[in-house]
């Protein structure tokens, strides 16, 4: 995707071979995957400060925004975010089609299946299978096609779908924000028309409330005269670090009152969230749990995995301004539906 | 705002100087400002088709997209685009805050209130004022004067704010489809900051649902320490023609059902809309009534004035593909709120 591309995939399909305060919360019900704590209560504070006409940080409901980057945050992103594996699978796809990639690297190299010599590839080398993968089809055959991967594809650790790895607790937030009237984005770094193809059924966010990396589409006409949307290697948002409250501003136009983040990538999202008046939720998901999902920082101690980093500094400012943050071990009772 | 700058906004200035079958409608009260007719017929047709559980062409309450064109579909742009008109009455304020404007072209020009000499100003220069009074500031100071202008500025031929310009019509089918369950947007090829600006007054739709020619914003810091977005010179989405349906993937992420335009620029959005299974509604207006409106087109031998053309291979796409086209004159009963 020439030069501007997807850095934030890159990076990250670079790094694949690395591998409370308790307060009673008034309702088990509500977010009944929590366990009593700072967070939660944070969650409950907020709602009850912005419902309530009679609060001074009351928000009308037609005002209510607010936004979840996705891996990391919405659902597991470790060993390697979900649509980087899906461009790596889609490779064999890719070459069967275009049978002279095949002796081309870096698509020789990605159908070996050596996943040493994968994990050495040039950026260079994965932009080129970004851009064979996610772009040149029509957005519907692009829809179809990761649909269908994301009905057989499992996750090497849990042996299940990548869909059935959302975090219940974050389930339960989306949808008690969405009973007080919220209105529920996600804003991720990840491909938005890949996420679009799930998000409603996974986290129930519709397609035009799914703010990510976007590429460019190309509008033509096939020969039956009907009109076609191609997807293009052409950079229109990169939705991270600064271009998430860019992004937020281009999609939704206004500023949420509620942003949940993991990494480095949602600083500056975060910050925007904050800088608004009256109340505004402000929660980094620490991953601290190595035993029910992984650990991993470099804040607090914990490895630097390349992958969604949380790093020392965010965690200074997160505590400095007041942002909740979630630790995965103690806030979280259970991590998955199906436990 | 560089080379790829908002053509249409540009194309739109510099033409500044030129100047039914009856059917019985079921319900007077849906649509009061509406005539008897095949227009009228056809929106009924069209919403009872996809809300009635029974109807082959059934579509769920979630998928209810129905997408309006702004400028000659929902409010006046004639003699000129108002966010033009607002670029132009910004060039003072502009130079006052920078001096050494004044005496620069084109702001010298635009300064003197000299119509014909502006009426001359190059593309070229058109681009200079854009670039000044749309970008450089940050996205609240835009909101800001942008709104205090709507406030005061009065259209040349009826002495009214131009947000009393929005067709009662037209906000009626907006009601309309709204109370049947379909979200609105508005999808124009003015600026998306502009438009957000008023849309949830005049026509009740609010800043997320406004897809629009967009340009780029940049994320910073000011001296306090407060995050800000400036609005910058780059374009991220030109919003017209091909545009259209490329905005609309963007932004909304699915095909609407309903599409409502009024000149070539909105093509592309109705024949992607038409392509789409079970029934859809794609409606153009007609301005055909140079009493209560302006008539242009230059269909139908309507005199072309060069902003909002409906050329006549336009009218025939529509008559051989099932479009409706909408007689401002024979199809409304009346056109503004305070009539």
């Amino acid at each position: 995707m020439k030069r501007r591309a997807f850095i934030w995939l890159l990076g990250a399909a670079a790094a694949w071979p690395l591998s409370a305060r308790a307060q009673m919360a008034t309702s088990d019900s509500l977010l009944p995957s929590w366990n009593d704590g700072a967070a939660k209560q944070a969650i409950f504070d907020f709602v009850r400060a912005t419902i309530d006409r009679a609060s001074a940080s009351y928000v009308l409901p037609e005002d209510r925004i607010a936004v979840f980057d996705q891996d990391g945050t919405l659902w597991v992103e470790h060993p390697m975010y979900t649509q980087v594996v899906y461009c790596l699978e889609r490779v064999p796809a890719v070459a069967g089609k275009e049978p002279k990639l095949r002796n081309v690297e870096p698509f020789k190299t990605v159908l070996s299946g050596n996943r040493e010599a994968m994990a050495k590839l040039s950026m260079r080398g994965l932009e080129k299978i970004l851009a064979a993968t996610l772009t040149g089809m029509s957005v519907e055959e692009f829809k179809t096609e990761a649909k269908k991967w994301l009905e057989t594809a499992k996750h090497p650790r849990w042996n299940r779908s990548y869909t059935e790895l959302a975090y219940q607790p974050m389930l339960e937030v989306l949808r008690y924000l969405r009973d007080n009237a919220y209105k529920t984005y996600i804003v991720t770094g990840g491909g938005q028309d890949f996420v679009r193809v799930y998000a409603g059924k996974v986290y129930g966010i519709p397609p035009e409330q799914v703010v990510g990396t976007a590429g460019g589409t190309k509008y033509g006409y096939g020969k039956d005269g009907k009109p076609f949307l191609t997807k293009e290697p052409k950079l229109i948002l990169n939705d991270n670090n600064a271009g998430k409250p860019e992004g937020i501003h281009l999609m939704i136009g206004r500023r949420p009152y509620a942003a949940f983040g993991n990494s480095t990538g949602d600083r500056q999202m975060l910050e925007w969230t904050a800088a608004g008046a009256g109340e505004r939720l402000k929660m980094l998901v620490l991953h601290d749990d190595a035993a029910r999902e992984y650990a991993y920082g470099p804040a607090q101690g914990l490895p630097d995995t390349k992958i969604g980093v949380f790093t020392p500094a965010l965690y200074e400012e997160a505590k400095k301004d007041g942002w909740t943050v979630i630790s995965m071990k103690n806030d979280w009772k259970r991590i998955f539906a199906f436990e």
